[in-house]
């Protein structure tokens, strides 16, 4: 056993449930690591999110390594940070907050964690014409991956259309390549028959939000779906989708790939993928 | 690998060296338990000991299912705790605090990691006349071991007479079929003549304090002779001891026995107390 046991946490609200926890231990494990990793639950412990300020000054002082923090602090934490990489400054978003030994340093493994699984299950995939539809915090980080990845036209869909226009402003900002702009939902209809594949980044297909998020009428073989959510793997839409004989990626690729970026930037050790992959497979299923 | 990791901290000043962490640990892991043991030395994360109670909660709100405190927090922290086991409120002392589900409890396990490690490593020892030397906080925790190990006169000696007083008068107050009384410090060469043996609870003898805590020529064979420190484990004093032929007991029998108990008390599973000390005496080595 390695002599530096790590500590990390997960800090959100409603987290008790999440994967990510028993992913990193196991995988911390199978490289001789102690490695040990908590939920920090808001409702739970009631704390607000507007303290999260003061969960990073304790969490330090009480030994954690490095949190992972999700919904409602990716945004509340920044000001808190001495840094931020490059994601996390470009989506005004963190999911990674590292105790350095100096400062404290914010990362967005979202984006990069959409992109690798992006590679991973739908290798060769045309990306010229891609919808996103969803721009809240995780549309943000899966339109910039997109972009990353050489989308050339990036059409924003979201039931709220302002909030569309100003994803799809500041992606077009920082991707002057690109064309981005912002659609209301109904023009899905329009936009669907002509695209190469769209990403759904709403919560509509959650365990608790079951349903589909558009008319599945509008699937064709020549479109390839992604959905980012991953509980459960296999949404109505993701199953409407092979129905329709579209190329389909799961949620679960975006999980395990954020979970393996933040492990090799705690770690420094480059975690195996798959066996992540698999892992997390099991415990999903 | 238990589903259910502990996560454990020591809490004091100056706590970074502590061989308890790495005790607990390999004993948590030889039972298969995620076992993770943190120093949080005040001094280093710049928080006063008069903060404890807002450690106590951080740490549980962080998960933390216990931690062992020590100086100068051991009586600090009682005010926060919802309840005392019975060596801590006769202590008024606390080194082992639990996060349970309802409340937040504190324990001594010193009392009961002297009285183990006396009868591990001086078994059969005479106990009717013994000199305590050092009225402090340890001193306390042992004076209360060796009455109810059924020492009959415990003779209390402190260069601080008045401390001693205090001492005897409580632990006489508590166990009313003993003779406790205390004495000046220059009383040794009376009392240890006519002794069983004598504990020696005082700082002299540490690495950073060396010396011997009295003069050598006072040792005789019929004394037994009992040093609580253990960094170094052979001091000047039991290496003196010795040579007058004495049996001497180590400090690493109450620094093993106290973590036995509280890791006993933490997770539920009795440790392999040989193991530990093993393992402790290849550390302090």
């Amino acid at each position: 056993m390695a002599s530096n046991p790590y500590l990390v946490g997960l800090v959100g609200q409603g987290v008790g449930p999440s994967l990510t926890p028993a992913l990193h231990m196991a995988e911390g494990r199978a490289h001789g690591l102690d490695y040990l990793y908590r939920t920090i639950d808001l409702n739970v412990i009631g704390v607000a999110p507007e303290r999260i300020g003061e969960i990073l000054e304790w969490a330090r002082a009480l030994g954690y390594d490095a949190l992972n923090v999700t919904h409602p602090c990716k945004q509340l934490v920044i000001p808190h940070l001495d840094d931020l990489d490059d994601a996390a400054a470009a989506l005004g978003a963190v999911n990674t907050v590292i105790f350095g030994a100096d400062k404290t340093v914010g990362y967005n493994t979202d984006a990069p964690g959409f992109a690798t699984g992006f590679a991973e299950g739908l290798p060769g995939a045309d990306v010229a014409n891609v919808v996103l539809l969803g721009a809240g915090g995780a549309g943000a980080a899966v339109g910039h991956a997109l972009l990353d990845l050489g989308v050339e036209h990036l059409a924003v869909v979201d039931l709220d259309v302002d909030r569309a226009a100003v994803l799809a402003h500041d992606l077009a900002g920082r991707h002057p390549n690109a064309r981005v702009d912002a659609s209301a939902f109904d023009k899905l209809s329009v936009l669907l028959p002509g695209s190469d594949g769209i990403v759904h980044c709403t919560p509509t297909g959650m365990a608790d939000h079951p349903g589909i998020p558009f008319d599945a009428a509008l699937l064709h073989p020549g479109l390839w779906v992604a959905d980012i959510v991953y509980r459960p793997l296999n949404t109505a839409l993701l199953a409407a989708a092979r129905t329709a004989g579209c190329r389909t990626l799961d949620g679960g690729h975006m999980a395990v790939h954020q979970a393996t970026t933040a492990f090799e930037l705690i770690t420094g050790i480059t975690p195996d993928a798959d066996r992540m992959s698999r892992h997390f497979r099991t415990l999903a299923g």
